[in-house]
């Protein structure tokens, strides 16, 4: 289990490009980055407008000299100091990620990259080349990887508990841009600008990331030949689709299906694989990350929980918490953790009224537990009879 | 939203007591605290063996003179400093939450404590009245206070959504202890020791954190009397209980029940709340704490989402992301972060056999997101013909 | 399996005492007690109303002589016959349980009566012995009973699969009377006047259910002592209930809970039994009367499905269909062929406008079928090319 | 809703074709046919071995002179009754619906035939042309259809509350035929025997179930072209296919997928339809066929439930029900009539060892129903005391 004690002698020196103020990305990609101190936030061009930029990287605690206009600038900046940054994280437009990947690599930096990594395959296996002849790492951020039951997807299948695999079912299948929201959504203006985008929107925005969770499950699986339908049911976004359906034949026979939508009105995102072989099926959807559907033919479904004993030690290792509890309880307790800093800089302001304002669990809280507590028990101590409050 | 940004002019200087390098719940603190520079660790007494305490504070980056054998010396020698802490949270053994909460706030310090505050109600007060006399905040870690749809929850019941409340339905029933499993786990065993536990086991220890929630959701209820039922299922630990059952007769003529358990057989954690008002109820668990369920009578049960635009502004006001993803991939980006890390200390030390054994999105995995975006708008674009791959 | 074929000899000549044209429940004691030619209807006392009696009677195929104006005079007068009724069903208000079922057993019939059977003890234990005196069977209609997963989880737990058992929660709480309904809904009113439905609402209309699932599922559970809390939410109930929590205790120190509700807002019917173990629990919900629930402590989570071959023989024997389908499929099968007999009424009669009007899977959808398949296998054997429809 | 009460003057003279003592599927079809009075069988061709036929056509009631040795002698001998036969249910192996359909259109008779209709669109249209030249009536058995959200879906649609629609998708994909069961399972082998089952399948056998309901819900919608690509991946059964999946291109621009299989492994029946629109989605899955998910884009998912007030009329005209029970509860009291039909016949046998066997609602349970009544009333009247059961 993770418990924020050091995996590096030192964190590593960090960059941003893009993922500034109103980014909801950056803000993941720092969050990671920065939770455990492997990495160090040191250097950043955050804005394509440099004060923004500036401004923001100081709040985010950069030393303003370090915030950068742009891209260029901040890898030869930096590679002047000799404390200058090692490596680099792009959560930029898609129609950038090529060169901005290929000048940190040529500057000598790693690279954590949005996905796409780029538009072409020829651009995407120059890349390759030379992060090789670099010696220098890209990595890219198919955050759903992360989750440890796609770890333990992947070892029940190596231990051949589906039996042989027949069919590999994908979807990313939200219904958030079924109207033409671009006209006031900026971030999806981009999406279905091919310029910007690339040859695709669904395909690569969102179709890519259950076909790397595939990919991280069944490492073997390879696709021989595949046939795509795409469409773009809000005509206006045409060339880009934003639904495509992909049928795909592996080597060996096996079937792969991908659905890959923006337009699925009423869904959430809608994230989800499904493995199936010949003697068992195994499900993830990402809306309930915590837990793995099996069925194995002729047996009861099980439902594996995320953090429990009885799971393989792949899938244990990155926890963060045990068994039962939401991840996202961290989330919570960073939001009691916010209101109790803003508690106690108000009480130290003197300033009541912000004080009265604010929910949190406070003494009160605490008194008030100790009371139930004391009159369960002296209830029960008294066979059930009851108790005033 | 927040983004990580400033939300005080400075991080507030802070300090651990307990919470040391096997304690899950001393992590969940830190990430919590430390998440989005609210507060900085600048000093502990993480453990009651000094070393180990110190060893493990300069993992996190605590100077070792500041890594303290024990409270009253960190109370006190902080004290002297012009750079001094804070505020200190608490995350010892329930035994020893009064005594060090109450020489805290005699040092002038904001204290965020582990619940229960302490094990009688007369302590609790006096605690209440030296945190006022202080002017200083007491906040208890009643994590899951801090999920966004608890505030939804008491904006709906108070704009009368639910109609007249009625009912409110508790329980925080796990089934890790069903077996004496205290026999050889640390963590359980001072849980059902009464010296170190107080007056109960589970209705303090479970029960109590969704009789928070229904504080916060209904904050005007008042209990007017209730009767309690208890049981040591597990016979060894009498006189504290494994299972309890309270019910409650509030102010106006509601009514309340909790169930707390440590022995509910294979279920996870199970902590739910239902409040039934005349009109409608909501219900809210846990484990799925993303979704709010309301069921209004005589219409269709709704599914509300954390994260949409149909919300309350109270209860988006604390998202750190959209509506549809998890919260929890947070903790799925830390670990792909903490990948990239270590193939990037592997590259860089040139330890290729440490680098082939890490799984993460790599360059070969951008290559292959291209490259199947690529075949798949080729074969759409040719009326979804077979395109070799 | 069950298959229709034939149970008895000869089918058991059959009265009924209420169930009338316009009640619900008449037409499920018909629907089942006639399903496979058990039972055949052959006399009825079905109405107050003695006309209104006759002609429904009439409907459902009684030879209208033995369509009886009340109960007392189908008893003598069925006697007189010597194919006179051997058995008869009590679908009437609560408080005629008593004086009909008494009647019947001293007319030697055997009866199948609503719950409850009387409203005090006495009564019921008079009717008792009266049955023995007269060796007839007097069977009750907890309906519920009658599902096959009930029968499974009586064996899981007789083979200790649970392990010792610890608590029974059973709760039936649904929200159709939240608001007071009874102004406007006849069979709401005479189940909160005390004078037709004895000395309790919900507690006898509802709890009474789930608490006879835990008799079959634990026959040998015997409860030592209870308390329970009623309330009247609607308050023009009281002195009748409309809420109550009963709490139990159990010979041998297990604990049983029921909540029985008829304000439990927006809720469907919320019947559901946990039995907790030792071990593991098991979960049955009527609403899903298909899937079993079994939770063992350390393990991932089951689902059992109701007709699958790895269940115990007891919980198949009663099924009329394999596992996967839900038991309405008769149900949709009845409604179709319901539909069927009008479209060939309608033909028979030339009535083209009616015929046209029904919906049903006619001809068309016969040839529909079959294109689709051709075209579908058209293409699969040329390359899944397109093909025109 | 439906009570039983007669829908016509008098029932239709009804005989089946097939479904005899092992046939699951004959049961059903009699279930539903006898359900409410509304056909009467008088007559049959049960088996293709006479004798077993006419045993078990005794078995139904059915008159021994009725029970024929083949479909010819039974359209033939009937024809020249003049009580003869009016309808004919068809249910033998696919291969055989062709001739038995033709035959009896050409004897005057109404059909109910199982899908598929017949193997070829050139048969199905002279089918089609036969029946309309002999005003009779052929209804298919797609069972399915029956259920009433099917047509609460079609009304909600046509109210165009999804908005335009854009997707259709549908999947029928079990698990049950993973193995080569075949081989020990006489229902499995012929339909993977192409003389028996004809072109295909999975297509035929699974597919044309939710592309029906497709039609039901849309029966506007026509499809323009389609491509399939089907797969044997228990390879014995090439050329049949165990799996396939179809696209449709329909008119106007909308998209259909249909996915059939028999080696989902692990699922039950897994049939689902989705309906997307350019507001709104519905979706069905008929394992939880009471309710019917409603997912409006910007808005809380809703689960609307089968028997509310809240539906359209003609979602429960078909009601035999209220909402909240599952339609399944006619089964479970079903059996317990079985079980009090099997009481009472060992009671008037005298067979007290029989009658200790059987498990059923008895007088016992009647009286522990009224003594807890009493007894939680005791307690509640004492204000919730404890009171000795």
């Amino acid at each position: 289990m993770i418990n924020g004690s050091k995996t590096l002698t030192r964190p590593i020196r960090w960059a941003m490009v893009g993922g500034g103020e109103h980014s909801q990305i950056g803000y993941i990609h720092r969050s990671a980055a920065l939770r455990d101190r492997n990495f160090e936030l040191v250097a950043a061009a955050l804005d394509i407008d440099p004060t923004r930029g500036r401004v923001f990287g100081q709040q985010l605690g950069i030393d303003p000299e370090r915030c950068y206009p742009d891209y260029l600038s901040l890898f030869e900046l930096e590679a002047q100091r000799p404390d200058g940054i090692e490596a680099v994280s792009i959560a930029t437009p898609n129609g950038t990620h090529y060169a901005i990947t290929r000048a940190a690599l040529e500057a000598g930096l790693h690279v954590v990259c949005e996905k796409p990594l780029c538009f072409t395959l020829e651009q995407a296996e120059a890349l390759r080349s030379l992060a090789h002849a670099k010696g220098r790492i890209v990595g890219l951020t198919y955050g759903y990887a992360g989750h440890q039951l796609i770890e333990l997807a992947r070892t029940m299948i190596a231990a051949q508990e589906l039996g042989e695999i027949r069919m590999v079912h994908m979807q990313f299948a939200h219904g958030f841009h079924s109207a033409p929201v671009e006209a006031r959504n900026q971030a999806t203006q981009w999406r279905v600008d091919p310029r910007q985008a690339g040859p695709s929107y669904v395909l690569g925005d969102v179709g890519t990331h259950p076909l790397y969770l595939s990919k991280v499950m069944l490492p073997d699986l390879k696709i021989k030949r595949l046939m795509c339908s795409r469409q773009s049911f809000v005509a206006s976004r045409a060339p880009l689709e934003d639904n495509a359906y992909t049928l795909m034949e592996y080597e060996g026979g096996a079937m792969g299906m991908v659905w890959s939508s923006a337009v699925n009105a009423g869904s959430m995102h809608g994230q989800k694989i499904r493995v199936i072989g010949a003697r068992a099926s195994l499900e993830w959807w990402d809306e309930r990350p915590n837990q793995l559907s099996v069925e194995i033919q002729g047996q009861p479904a099980q439902i594996l929980e995320r953090g429990m004993g009885y799971l393989h030690p792949d899938a244990r290792q990155d926890d963060r918490i045990g068994g039962g509890h939401p991840e996202g309880l961290f989330e919570a307790w960073s939001n009691l953790y916010r209101r109790f800093a803003l508690a106690m800089d108000a009480a130290n302001r003197g300033d009541n009224e912000a004080l009265a304002a604010l929910r949190y669990p406070d003494i009160d809280a605490g008194v008030e537990g100790v009371r139930w507590v004391e009159r369960c028990v002296e209830s029960a101590d008294n066979d059930a009879a009851w108790v005033a409050y």
